[in-house]
């Protein structure tokens, strides 16, 4: 799509997906259905490796996976151990060979390896790699996550990740399989999800447990924090490689990427989306006619604002569901008509009303400019814009998709200022302390880093992060 | 898509759109973007075509308007005077020589038609044109129009229009271009809607108000039922060709087809829909825990009955917006997991609680039973269905896609049946008056047939319909 | 591909063949290899259509026939009668709706058709029959004889292609069918090719015998000028409905277009060419070591040369057997570097030689000039060209794509002016009596139009030719 | 194309090509013209990498140079150095991520690499590697060569490059390059083809000489067998690591692979063919009406024999140019007649007569069989079969594609029961003596092992061979 059509916003970068069965009970499937439902955590890429004790097989490609996988490929994936990807990419460039499962031939066989999240010390894993021979054919941090666990492998496969564990800093949730076993690991501040669920025949792990339903399966628990669980068709082996007196989970899973109807660390984020309405509801209240979202994640907000306000709950942007990701570029003099196409005002039903209109989060600022112009002009009378988050103020380094700081209007401008920039008649951003509230666990859960800047751990150094990748890449993607 | 994923429903067959300027600026990106945001009433293929005063070019193929056009295609369509076209397809075969804008060159120069509808007398029509020498080489009424339009051709082109409109019967909303004018016209009971906008620098048509946002209109009125709008860029000259003493608009438009915001006739679509709720709640109330929606369409109705009722309105499906039209045939052993794909429960929100399940209508039943199914199992206590058309009992012969009339649950089925066919605890059905009190307009401006079987006109012939158009095609489409 | 690597020289527009059996015995199969055969005729678009004696289905599109046609499609097309087309085109833009088999639904059912060739009179008629109320949607010559037929169809399908052979005017080898039989017919001059096949099972048509091996056809007879031959699976009728005193086969057929393995109206085309070559030998002797062609079609020409001359035979050029249609454009810089990959000189075998270098056709000189250039640069000592057909200097108007007259060498330079620009030691075209005594048989059988500016018919008015055509078209070709 | 229409026939399995230049001049157009014009050593994949002395980018996919690249890929692709490959596959499975170049990050920076050949030891050396902790992400021998060079790396390129190719045993002409400069690599007996050439601007590498042409190059000399020549800009450095009594040029490159526009190891590629039909008509002589080739590549061949025994050359065998890599799968009944489309006899040419069918080489006799019966059945009285080669009757293990020894009718079958397999009246091979007087060159200097089984080096462990690949692969070939 044209870039005058992308509305900005935090981008997931990752779904990953395992499943493992007494015997082949169509594993790829399973896996088709569980990517497919855990597609709006990364659209760039999409691939399946299958596993049948012996040998494994694999096809991932560019695309959707509706668009990278068809029945004729689903049926070379034989196996009764399996997992799966879906992409968005920050770290490594965008191109079909760093798209995952990476698949690599060691010495004790061949393993496979899916990765959500974003190590901040891979650059220095990589550089002692290549110090000891070691080439490096791909951008991903999962090539050096993969080479560390070989190097180790003498002593066996689950030391080997162990160690590697050990090694590597930063955002990670592995799903992991060799010849024998499904292996699930989450980083020791579980900043990114990772859940277990049962089927009739097996097991499986998927990043959120909304895609068990349509995997045939039901939630167990969460991988913890810090824990290797090591699944055979018999059973789930657990052993924790480190304990930290705090978690990280990232609070943006429950504000807007997970899917409504999963639950992340014990968190039903459909509730937790409410609560947040509730809570913004009695932060900062306002007289109106009509609360109103941002389709679609913002609506259960809408919907608990509404209901504890009194204020009633409306539609007043109609999404158009045909946005694909092709579209022309429009011409300059004409472009202002395109950015309607994505979110259409409904005019009959905000024509001279006052408005609260909630959004889950303001990154550039754009897009809420847009969409308060966009209402005004419609005849709306008053827009008062509350946001289900805090400022976002702070690039994250665990897996988001963050511009520059400097380009984040949280962080370079005041509330009041944001306020008239994007035209709202008010503007409020839920506290801290109500979207933990919202939650209904304590603060020491969660990772908050990209309103406040405590980061959960040491960051990468800023030159390497940004200079060193690009030395090494397909096509150069500069220009595009 | 495979069928099993298909979820089944009524269908609109086509949107159509025209721009005339004083010069060419933007044309064919204008009708693009109109387009797009009518895709909506068709996605199987799109087009449009421009006239320069001088030539005609065009361009149309199978597919979504972003999949058929780029930058390049619309840049060659150059000129001041376009139209354009997006079909479901009902009448012809679905293939790209049956789609539209139709371009032919005739005596007078050349003229481009783009039609929303269906005509009950084409097959008379066309045995005479044949009788008469005329070849065909479409399955599409709009060759059947085109050839009569030509026809009368040396009386002028107004004058060939209107005896062309004094032949066909059936529903139509075409919209017409030759070298100096852009036409519109509409049947005479108004069956399909098309309705008229000013731009800056001249007027649009579109089938809905809510593509004049993005073609930088605002609406100026609706063609009437039986009138003829000739659009030069000074300006509009109207005349009837037919009056009749009532109206039959599509009531279908307003239940499920159109966009929420499209005005139609007059009738606020999203306000009708919301109304339709609050009817519903005063015709059959039942005691709840929550009203939901099955989305989208549905969820200004659901608004609707929570406002009446006081139950209040909350989401309890999740549509998967990745559904895109390829989609893997599922093994039949774990289809049942499939169907889950594209609307998933939101347990959390379900549990336990009685339910009110509002969906705009039921055609086989097979959707509604799967949802409920679903929603049980997701631990709901009750589900109470309640729908917001009456049953549909009749087939469709005005350019909606309707299953034979043995296979529309409504017509073999007592409402009772159909609740337990269904697995709902209590099933209700928005009576013809609630409906027609929701519209806000007496019952003589709209066509209720699918309902009650009065066609506001004589039908075609049964065996015609059903045996004569298969002769001729380009591909044995029955296998498909 | 990119028009620098585009070597110039005229093409051929059509290729079409026909089967009948008693039954569907692959009839959709032996068109496709039928068609395959006869690919060098044409190379944009590729049809079949296939009649089962009620149905009609078929399928075309732009495209090589191995790329339009796959095993799934061709299943589709069952029956027992059938024909196809490969077009180059001339007439008509080239576009998937100017695509042929043309097929129609009309009065007496279905008709289908397929044309080699070129109407004179073209315009002529399509404004009689746009007069009589007929529209038009393609700007092929077949849509106006489909048209005359339609119109004259209740006097019976062989009194009313007989009708319309007595209108049209020009070069035609037409392929129709009905639902009973396969109709073949010729245009009085027997301007284009069309042969008589017969197989085990039935019949066949084709422009060349060439095709009848992968058809299981062996060739019986060619259709004669003015015939038109109606084919059941039981026999072949004939009936003449214009005799004329002479013939005007297209004498190009021979020196270039056909394939050296066909054999046209009792000529075989390789020994055609090979006397080509024994004469040009006598007609302008010169001393030389090597006799070599421009690959492929004058290494016959250059084998009888060599024969007659007893000067070796040997090759200079290769041509790149994986030159596509698509390759890149070349910078400006190294374009030169470019042109050498369809030919490159065999140095070793050239390097201090006196060659003499066959080439069937001398039209704009470009290629013949980078040939030239080409052999010196590899250490040719003499280049001695020897072309076997007179100066192209007509343009031709039945069937064969020729530039403008002006940009045709042989008409706007003398023989030494080409000599000179062509940079060759000597040059001599065959005679037009050296051409005609190759083919043994007396001139009054061919028509040496581009020879001798000497048309067996009226032309088509230039004007019409040259501007009414483009008022109706598609895409605007004109700037791609 | 469907198995069918493939004619048996050896394959060549790559080529390779470089450019060095003092700056960016079309570097990577250089390198696509090249690879065009070496594609018939190999048609499944293609692929370019281009250094500017920082940033290594690169394009690599399946297909056809012409298909792989655009105007805009090539684009991208800026530096003054670069390096290109066209693959038909042996080793490893056919898969974009086997193709090629090779492009690895290592310890000293970026290092690519393109390969043609195949070694012997590479098993071994892979599962020491492995020992040692090394992943391997593709089956293509590139990937185990560029390991050890990564493993030498600390003691600088060209070391590390000598000593890689010290402990590598096979079969090898690699062009590499980093950020410095251009690498050619020929194993120690010559085994494939490398030769070095002078532009204007810098220095090119390629498999072929027949490659400079269009790359704006002039022949230097050959890569000598066990040399490594290091190339900037400014001049050729050279050292040999290895030096052998022997050499090996691969014979089937003068037979069939090269182009014959080649000097290969200073071998004329056209000559030598021209002197084996010579050779061919001494060693068994026969009376005959004519001598023909199966096009191409034996067409010199025979007009060396009809040059030594004074009977005429002629053609008799038609190739389709139209042969894609798409070809229906023809049903069985009509199957015979599909197999004609490739090579079609010239039945006027050939009636009647005896015939000298000369031919490169018979590998599994079943292409031969089928055309000598097609030129029966059209009419020859005598097809007297010669080949330019001796019977093969050995697999090639240094990367030629050769069927299992147990598939080669040469190895099974005496020749007297070949003549009568392939229906030949008379059927003699060249003798090896003749051939290597035909090459004008001792046999010393050659690798004939396909015809005698003298392997110029130990072979690899058989079972290793067969069995140890397939156990990682991306997808499972064996059932397409």
């Amino acid at each position: 799509m044209s870039k005058e059509l992308m509305w900005d916003g935090l981008k997931e970068e990752c779904g990953v997906a395992g499943v493992i069965q007494m015997e082949d009970d169509h594993t790829a499937e399973l896996l088709y259905f569980g990517l497919y439902a855990l597609q709006h955590r990364g659209q760039e890429s999409a691939g399946i490796a299958v596993n049948d004790g012996d040998k494994t097989r694999w096809h991932k490609d560019m695309g959707l996976v509706s668009e990278v996988f068809d029945n004729e490929e689903l049926e070379k994936l034989t196996g009764h151990i399996g997992i799966g990807h879906v992409r968005y990419s920050t770290s490594g460039e965008s191109d079909v060979e760093n798209a995952q499962p990476l698949v690599v031939r060691y010495r004790g066989g061949t393993i496979a390896l899916a990765h959500n999240g974003n190590l901040v010390n891979a650059r220095l894993l990589r550089d002692r790699l290549e110090d000891a021979g070691v080439v490096f054919q791909t951008t991903i941090d999962s090539e050096v996550i993969v080479n560390l666990i070989a190097r180790y492998s003498n002593e066996g496969i689950h030391q080997a990740i162990r160690r590697s564990m050990e090694l590597i800093k930063g955002a990670y949730a592995l799903v992991i399989m060799n010849e024998e076993c499904l292996i699930g690991v989450r980083d020791p501040l579980g900043l990114r999800p990772l859940c277990i669920g049962k089927t009739e025949k097996g097991y499986v792990l998927a990043s959120e447990s909304s895609a068990f339903d349509v995997m045939g399966a039901e939630l167990v628990r969460d991988v913890e924090p810090g824990e290797m669980v090591t699944i055979t068709p018999e059973g789930i082996q657990s052993e924790f490689f480190q304990s930290l007196p705090r978690r990280a989970g990232c609070i943006f899973e429950y504000i807007y990427f997970a899917r409504p109807d999963s639950i992340i660390d014990g968190i039903n984020v459909y509730e937790a989306r409410k609560n947040s309405g509730r809570v913004l509801a009695k932060e900062c209240p306002v007289e109106a006619d009509m609360v109103m979202a941002v389709p679609d994640s913002s609506i259960p907000v809408a919907l608990g604002y509404a209901e504890a306000s009194g204020i009633p709950y409306g539609e007043g942007l109609i999404k158009n569901r045909y946005i694909g990701r092709t579209f022309i570029q429009p011409t300059q003099a004409i472009r202002e008509l395109a950015v309607k196409l994505k979110l259409s005002p409904m005019a009959a039903n905000i024509k001279g009303k006052k408005l609260i209109l909630i959004d889950d989060s303001i990154v550039r600022g754009t897009t809420s400019k847009r969409i308060v112009e966009t209402l005004k002009q419609a005849g709306a009378k008053e827009v008062h814009v509350r946001v289900s988050s805090p400022p976002v103020a702070y690039s994250c380094y665990f897996g988001i998709d963050t511009p520059d700081r400097n380009q984040l209007i949280g962080a370079v401008k005041t509330v009041d200022e944001i306020r008239k920039i994007i035209h709202a008649d008010s503007l409020h951003y839920l506290t801290p302390e109500g979207l933990v509230e919202a939650l209904g666990k304590p603060e020491k859960n969660f990772c908050l880093a990209c309103f406040d800047g405590n980061y959960p751990m040491e960051l990468p150094e800023k030159a390497q992060q940004q200079n060193g990748q690009r030395v090494f890449q397909r096509l150069d993607k500069e220009n595009q």
